[in-house]
């Protein structure tokens, strides 16, 4: 079995973005101020839009299931008070729930959180409880930039963020690290923002004893870590330079590292450094990258060619990669599966 | 011969610093500001401060040259004014001047620039003027960031740094693109900010026509550029996506990085993706990372060795990296050497 443990619902249908659109306007004209109830969507329109998409490209590259979210640029955490974010949050989820209803052996839903700039992290967990008990989602995403590129929160191991640390420990559920759309023109968004954000989240982690704190608290850090596994000499060194034990102690029983990278050395350079336990497999597909690699024929984003391609990987890493670290990883994903027999 | 375009003097007298803290006291305190002549260090400290530590490593590293500018992380361009900056520039780019008069056959001078955040590049100008005219300076550092961590200043494309290339274009040096300091708590200054600023300015590049508007204009991207060559096929996707030319056309007359990765794997990723031609040896030692990795038993800053063990890299591989793309990239110190006899 092999599961992608990054998508995003980035192909909704239209009426999502033209809902968003009148509620940033109603931010400056209240009249606008569209209902929840005003943004009507059918299953039929739910199904086709996943259908045509990313099941195919899943069929097509034989991925059998997708932890799915939100579209992680259109949180926009940035945008209006916590209100906004709590409506688009509620509105974003329950699509992805919808999606998990209707392809229950594709799609396990993962929860994009009501983050706002400047609010308590802790506004945000009754909507985290809510996709957990009543949606079964099996993770969540968690900006840890809500000013989208401005940079104005404290970092992942400030007291800030405890109280959801509380929550997903209580829940068994990981966080995945996942920035959102930067409003700051220096960074592109897909090009820089999220690199950016992945590894500062790891060494934002590497300098706090964070998870002497949460010792079963778990990170997915996207983008395959951004900077991190290339520069892994240097983190090392740093760890060790700072009087950290050493980084498999210190940081890799409770941090991991998504597959969504677009080239070949990449992932070998991935599967070379960081241990394989640690490694999860994704392909963020439909997403950054969409085009097809004119140097292999093949998209940029069939990330399951390079871990069926690397040297580096034998057959039980490649098993550990494409399931078993999932299914440890994200255990209500374990045990919603082994309810359905799989 | 073997030429190390990126080190600083990160081992300058103490003095040095000691100033420095009492510049910043007379911030809120005028009543303490220093005189630049009250800075007194002899030839010997100088001397002594570099024999000890950079020439010694470079003569047991088998390095014969460094491109040595001064302390990245002590630019801190965000404190103060742009008079701070302007006297702390002058300073310590006298500095790297003396050693590299003391020093000639080992190291040549790269500047910093008196940049404050808010304050027009165009300032910088009589600074970089001085360090190439008088003092025979082979390139600058320019920050991207000169808030420290806040990202307050346009990306690299804009017209806003236009009268900087002007002079860089003009004089035929290079920048490389460094940031400093990171007075923002969420970003560790050389495990995030660095990293993350090289990133950025790649994605700059990309996303911009600036290599049109100056095609004679070479940046440097230090520390490997930090999460781009790991990335590489997102970058060249990213860049199909938006319409640009191939990568190699579109930034690869222009953008060059240097070799400031700790570790073997890191190196033969670099070496893989990254044509030979736009890489150039530097280890930043005595920089970031100091210690020895237990590894390896060598110092994680060694970066020759990984060049010389990696198996991507030929003899006349290793020779464009050592040497002659330095002697390219950086006209005039081919120019110096060469009126050297070397």
């Amino acid at each position: 079995m092999i599961i992608d443990c990054h998508g995003h619902y980035t192909t909704a249908p239209r009426q999502l973005e033209q809902w968003r659109d009148r509620q940033i306007a109603s931010l400056t004209d209240p009249a606008q101020a569209p209902a929840v109830a005003d943004l009507k969507i059918t299953d039929d329109e739910l199904r086709q839009s996943i259908a045509d998409n990313q099941l195919k490209k899943m069929q097509e590259r034989g991925i059998d299931l997708t932890i799915f979210s939100p579209r992680a640029s259109f949180m926009a955490h940035h945008i209006g008070t916590f209100e906004t974010s709590a409506t688009w949050a509620g509105i974003c989820n329950e699509l992805c729930y919808r999606v998990s209803r209707l392809f229950p052996d594709h799609f396990a839903g993962a929860a994009m959180l009501p983050q706002s700039p400047g609010v308590d992290p802790r506004t945000c967990i009754p909507e985290l409880e809510r996709c957990v008990t009543e949606y079964g989602f099996v993770a969540v995403n968690l900006n840890l930039d809500p000013s989208g590129g401005h940079w104005t929160s404290p970092p992942l191991s400030d007291r800030h963020w405890y109280p959801i640390y509380e929550k997903l420990v209580e829940h068994r559920i990981p966080a995945m690290i996942h920035a959102s759309t930067s409003c700051n023109p220096c960074f592109h968004t897909l090009g820089a923002h999220y690199l950016n954000a992945d590894t500062t989240a790891f060494m934002q982690c590497l300098t706090s004893d964070l998870f002497k704190d949460f010792p079963t608290l778990r990170f997915v850090i996207p983008h395959g870590g951004g900077a991190v596994p290339f520069h892994w000499g240097r983190f090392r060194g740093l760890a060790q330079q700072l009087d950290k034990p050493p980084l498999r102690d210190h940081l890799l029983n409770n941090i991991f590292f998504d597959t969504c990278i677009y080239h070949q050395p990449g992932i070998d350079l991935l599967a070379r450094v960081i241990p394989v336990d640690n490694i999860l497999f994704a392909s963020e597909m439909i997403g950054a990258v969409r085009g097809i690699d004119p140097e292999t024929g093949h998209p940029f984003d069939d990330t399951r060619r390079y871990i069926d391609a690397s040297p580096v990987l034998d057959r039980a890493g490649r098993d550990k990669i494409f399931e078993s670290n999932a299914r440890r990883v994200y255990p209500r994903l374990d045990e919603a599966l082994a309810a359905r027999g799989r």
